[in-house]
């Protein structure tokens, strides 16, 4: 890639971005978007549709700009919760330490790389080719190497003391949050799992005694959990037939209230369709209720058990029960509104069996994935297109539409694929045997940012078939030299990454583009929509990987090729307002995970710093520098030992809450709350919602469906 | 080797053997022997020195052997405890695991090998190569290996099963145990470590203040560590010159008790010694009294905190305490006399920073062990002794002499390092700021345990430098192929291994032969050498290493050899029973882990599995049956996860008791022990022995020293 490729690129994408902004600016002043573009206000009941129109409405404006930019970090955490802020705190880490990589890299390095002559490259400027500016064009065995050696010391140094800072704010908010809390109801509750039943006696009995026995002093209630997954799916159908119900009766228009009862509602004799959902409805309900009595009694050995102080629920959770380490497994219960229901794996074996077979099956899905999307990719090709569709042949010959073809159609091919990716990952994760959706969407978020750095960041580094990837890490002492080799010549095509995808992805996700024309469709076919209006909640598990994605490019390229970090500066800046606004406007924090995505962002940023550090290790081989080569050496050590140190002094802290905090929390709560009534809310609240008792036929004419009442009790 | 020379060497063997149990049976007869081979008897006090002298003490016999067997497992367990029990155990899991190896070995694969024509020899039997008993001597691509192949999975599958029942076994015993023990003060303590303790106030104030906000109801008393290893030398000057003292008070000759007070006792004025002695013991006690005194105000952050209840005690383990976790971090108490007191090393940092100080030295030290030693083995080449020591020219001369020297020096050099290993792996323990004795042992072991792998079985397989053999397994690729060239070809040199260091090093801890002469010496040079006894404790820490190794060489040897499988037997047998005669009538169990030394054996032998897979792949693909290969992979995956599976099921009971045993124990202990006076023992028994009153002047004519009496408190 030459200079001027780079700069034209880059005006072209700045001049989209800003088309966006400037599109949103007014279309989000429309009363038809609100939905869409403060979806959360509109639940919270802050914002009213309508309003007259006014000239102001059509004109661009920045005010949400500043309205973002507005709130403290107080108020933002206070409104949007712990797990937002982490997510916050992401960008202001990475603008943080790349203000000082971008200082260093375009001051110091830059200059140095380009006054380097192992390139030789006599074009002007315009034409220079982007690699003149990477550490490649530095001289071999030049002293000048020693620059970039201290450079990736200060780096590392800088990137961990940030890292240190951030760990131990984010902890301490942690904490705050904790003691600021009201009582809420899965801090007095854990999940036991394994419970040992023997026969002639119910679980029910079993869990009582054993907790009776044991714990006498702390233990307040249990609820058992049943194997409901039939019954949810018998409720769900109950639920839509409700709803369709409701609207059919609210609307007075009499020709759509009779169809034919037949094939596709052509044949057969005509109906009343009230009368005949009517009574569809109370077959249902019939099978729900044999069904709820039936399932009432096949119990799973697992319950719900809660406790009258935290500190009682966590010595339950931190002390091993039972003689046998795979009977009475405890975990600390999530929300009532967060658990995931079917939690069909129960048993210790099952459980173990599928977290292997997933495990196997992610592997092999991120180490193969480029495989098929290659073989659909070959598919593409203008003639193979001509056979399938000979109609086409016209259209395709034409030179415009075969380059838009050629070039477009394999890269929307592997977004397509890719974008499949992260509810991949979602339906994997949960067939785990997580017990609630925020669990879940973590192990996800995981799965998803190895599946990137894979397929992404290797495979473009490392440009050749899986297996030949997979032989290279097989191979540990040629890992530096591979990678010296690989990843420099890639710099200009990530640094055009960080241009077109990532800024495209920010201002897409402030456009929410999908979403516009989805709720156009609606707004056109569908009148009553407002009833099945769910607000999103901002699904970590994508956003988080592709952003770590950027800083692992960041890291990785700052001592190669650092004219990729005012790219990435943008990218982190734009980022860092254009989220704060969604997550004040539109996202709804659905479940806390109280900071728990912290500890994934830590890792990953120790795992930039060794892969730099690798390369690094390569380069100055590469570059006859031994002596350097050499000298790196200690650097990914006391990386990975600060990362064991970060470990034991920071990550136990988002795992539980220590002793102290528990006991203090519980006096004061046991002086300042009314606690009985809240034991008595605590003790049906983690019934399924699938055996709460359900009656649409005499409750017809209320409003709201009985189902979302359940789930949210 | 041939196998004549097999035969030669196992008679030779044998007789040496036989010779040893004779000697023994005779010696063990001597009333002057009883403090060697009895020494756990004189302890007790079951037998008693002398005794008429009869002619039956010339005759051998073998009636130990008896004795030895007959007492049950449960009378062994309960006079000898758990951690002799499951070092038992071991030799009854090897020889089943071998009982049926060997059955297969010997009685299927070792006639396939014979019969095959891979190696040509046409030698009659008796001069016939040991090689034609191995899979070496099987066809290229025969279909015969599939048996060897059905060999590998069924013995993994066996050794498996007897390691799950023997870990079931053990697990269930160790619980036994603990139900029927009396209340034991470490079950009620912990050790707290990194106390933090603001300016102007103590260490002493702080704990009681933290335990008594946060465990009022189980919280009993606590006592603060203290900086004492100055003092406890002090301690140890003063004890040996009192034992000087009433040493000399006992002995009636005059002559002996002036000499001059000068260099070397040869110049300056004649002093009364037993005057000058009193005077310097007073000297130090005075120092002693002042140290104390200052010792006691250098706190340590660290206190040994006693509960009412063993589940007291487990909540405070487990539960996190500190909002900061590297505070208020929590450990197992050890038992009182088990504590390791120079507790030097306290604050999270310098421990954490010595741990890693000791792994890297032990690294070292395991691999490049046997350069050193190399290079001592070359100083004894025949002509540099000559050099040396040229009076010697004449003796070295002799042929006898010279082949005496030159084949017996280096490997008698190579023992002369290997037996300084144990002692120097238990010193890079102590320095790794384990808090007691047992855990040092323990600790030991495993390092033991890789170094005698490393430098006994891969440094006789992958002969070659140190360089050369870390490098092979930097290639993991390569690793199957190099092992299945390599370990066959050693396979005759372990069989005379397992004969000659095996069975002789199992002869030897009978015989104990350093132990008797110096006992021999000591009853010709000094008489009154029973004040000192202090009867040993078996060296776990160099033993089951030994054991492992045997047992190593006979799972990988099994497919590729299994001749050595029945001298192995002969080992486990011979060790069963000697080992059993030695625990009951020799060695003094000082301390108990609780069975802490199964996961240990449990994780050698997983990895001799593995090991013995990983060779199996290559030899199959060695061999032409790529096939064969490909479908023996899945076993070490398969052992891996069984692995997994009893880390989850019995390795947490090894660790910590469950909440259920805790407290059942704790309920019975209330209703039938004195209990306020046990908790009176509590309060005083952590307390440092080096703190404790002592006065030797006043003192002086009691037998027994203070010092004994102070750590036994």
């Amino acid at each position: 890639m030459i200079l001027s490729a780079l700069l034209t690129s880059v005006a072209i994408n700045l001049g989209l971005c800003f088309l966006f902004f400037t599109l949103y600016s007014i279309l989000r002043k429309q009363p038809g978007n609100i939905t869409v573009y403060a979806s959360r206000l509109v639940v919270e009941g802050k914002v009213k549709d309508g309003g007259e129109f006014n000239l102001e409405r059509l004109l661009p404006t920045a005010g949400w700009v500043r309205k973002a930019w507005e709130p403290s970090e107080e108020e933002f955490l206070s409104s949007s919760g712990l797990d937002a802020f982490v997510f916050m705190r992401i960008f202001i880490f990475s603008l943080k330490a790349f203000t000082f990589g971008g200082i260093i890299g375009m001051f110091v390095l830059l200059p140095i790389n380009y006054s380097g002559s192992q390139l030789k490259d006599y074009s002007d400027f315009q034409h220079k080719s982007l690699d003149l500016f990477t550490i490649a064009n530095v001289n071999n065995g030049s002293n000048r190497l020693w620059i970039h050696f201290c450079a990736a010391y200060v780096f590392t140094g800088v990137v961990c003391y940030l890292l240190y800072y951030e760990s131990g704010y984010i902890s301490s908010k942690r904490i705050a949050c904790f003691y600021s809390s009201k009582p809420q109801l899965h801090q007095f509750t854990i999940l036991v799992r394994g419970i040992p039943v023997p026969r002639g006696s119910t679980c029910n009995d079993v869990v009582e005694r054993f907790f009776q026995e044991y714990h006498p002093s702390t233990y307040l209630s249990h609820s058992v959990v049943r194997r409901s997954s039939k019954l949810q799916n018998l409720i769900n159908d109950a639920d839509k037939l409700y709803k369709r119900l409701t609207n059919l009766k609210s609307k007075k228009d009499v020709p759509q209230r009779h169809r034919r009862d037949g094939f596709l509602g052509v044949f057969g004799p005509k109906v009343d369709i009230l009368d005949h959902y009517e009574r569809r409805l109370g077959n249902i309900e019939d099978n729900v209720r044999m069904e709820q009595s039936y399932v009432a009694a096949k119990d799973v050995p697992a319950a719900f058990v809660s406790f009258k102080t935290r500190f009682g629920a966590a010595i339950a959770l931190n002390i091993q029960e039972s003689i046998n380490p795979t009977e009475w497994i405890s975990e600390q219960a999530p929300e009532p509104h967060d658990v995931y229901w079917p939690l069909f794996t129960v048993s210790f074996i099952r459980r173990w069996i599928s977290k292997l077979v997933v495990f196997v099956a992610c592997a092999y899905l991120t180490v193969l994935f480029l495989i098929p999307v290659a073989i659909v990719q070959g598919l593409t090709h203008l003639d193979q297109l001509i056979t399938w569709f000979p109609f086409l042949k016209g259209i395709l010959r034409l030179s415009f539409v075969s380059q838009v073809v050629t070039g477009y159609l394999p890269s929307l091919i592997l977004q397509m694929f890719l974008s499949f990716i992260p509810p991949v990952m979602v339906m994997l994760s949960s067939l785990q045997g997580y017990i609630s959706w925020s669990l879940i969407q973590k192990s996800a978020c995981t799965k998803v940012l190895l599946f990137s750095i894979w397929n992404i960041f290797f495979a473009n580094v490392l440009s050749g078939s899986a297996l030949y990837r997979v032989n290279v890490f097989l191979e540990p002492k040629e890992i530096p030299r591979v990678l010296a080799e690989a990843v420099p010549s890639q710099a200009s095509f990530f640094i055009a990454y960080v241009v077109t995808t990532g800024w495209t992805a920010i201002a897409s996700e402030l456009f929410q583009l999908p979403k516009l024309i989805f709720n156009f469709i609606n707004r056109i076919f569908r009148r009553n929509i407002d009833d099945d209006f769910e607000p999103p909640s901002i699904p970590y598990h994508s956003e988080i990987p592709r952003i770590r994605l950027f800083a692992l490019l960041g890291v990785t390229y700052f001592i190669l090729a650092p004219l990729i970090l005012p790219f990435l500066l943008v990218y982190f800046c734009l980022g860092y307002i254009i989220y704060r606004h969604q997550l004040l406007k539109v996202y709804v924090p659905k479940y806390e995970t109280g900071g728990g995505y912290w500890p994934t962002v830590h890792n990953s940023t120790i795992y930039s710093l060794v892969l730099m550090h690798v390369i690094a290790i390569g380069i100055f081989g590469l570059k006859k520098l031994p002596l350097a080569s050499a000298l790196t050496v200690p650097l990914p050590v006391l990386t990975l030992l600060f990362n064991e140190y970060c470990q034991k002094r920071f990550f136990p802290l988002f795992k539980d809450y220590p002793a102290e905090c528990l006991i203090k929390k519980d006096r004061t709560d046991q002086n300042q709350h009314n606690m009985p009534e809240f034991y008595d809310k605590l003790a049906n609240a983690y019934n399924d919602p699938a055996l709460m008792p359900t009656k649409y036929s005499e409750r017809s004419d209320s409003h709201t469906s009985p189902l979302l009442h359940g789930s949210q009790a």
